[in-house]
């Protein structure tokens, strides 16, 4: 389970750490800065902060003092890209599934159709 | 972390259960089908699968022998939502950087220009 896209998945699957990435996403922020909105520690940010580091997504600045946190935006699109092509390939599916029903149907009125001119015929 | 984001993130952080989701995009299979391409038991692929359906991400048939499992394929689109309000957000904040570096650069230009035309007056 060390495989990169684990680990982004795995760094996701907690509310706090998603929001910490929404806030990011508004630009870079100290650790101090990302704890205010929580009923949480420091600490407890800092440790959410190293799963989501481990994982690329966030890396931290060389500013001596604030060392402010920095979103890896390019690794959501590791993501992205996974879901994007499994989600075509289900879609296509569904419109494959659709197109078959549709050409029964067509297959059915067609029949039926055929079925009543015969019995008009007789 | 029992809301519903987080339970699809963390069934998607292990690559099996990746694999599983993906081989389902072709079609529903049964577990017998599904465990295998895998060096793994029909037991580990249970497992696996339960994880899968607690997330939403899949279902399982009635036909009483076969119980062929289902993807959900819409459960993908709340990953998807959530991602791409974030990455759009993200690519709008370095487009803004983008255009204030532009500013900055064309102010740069501007008085360079301005200084060289005071240079060829003086």
């Amino acid at each position: 389970m060390t495989d990169r896209l684990s680990l982004v998945f795995s760094a996701l699957a907690d509310p706090t750490r998603r929001d910490i990435v929404a806030r990011l996403t508004e630009g870079d922020a100290t650790v101090g800065e990302l704890a205010e909105p929580y009923d949480v520690t420091m600490q407890a940010v800092s440790k959410h902060l190293k799963v989501l580091g481990d994982a690329g997504l966030v890396s931290r600045g060389r500013e001596a003092q604030r060392r402010p946190v920095h979103l890896e935006a390019e690794v959501l699109d590791l993501m992205t890209v996974w879901l994007e092509r499994y989600r075509r390939r289900a879609e296509e599916r569904y419109q494959r599934l659709d197109a078959v029903l549709a050409a029964m149907q067509d297959t059915d009125t067609e029949s039926e159709r055929a079925e009543s001119e015969r019995g008009a015929a007789s």
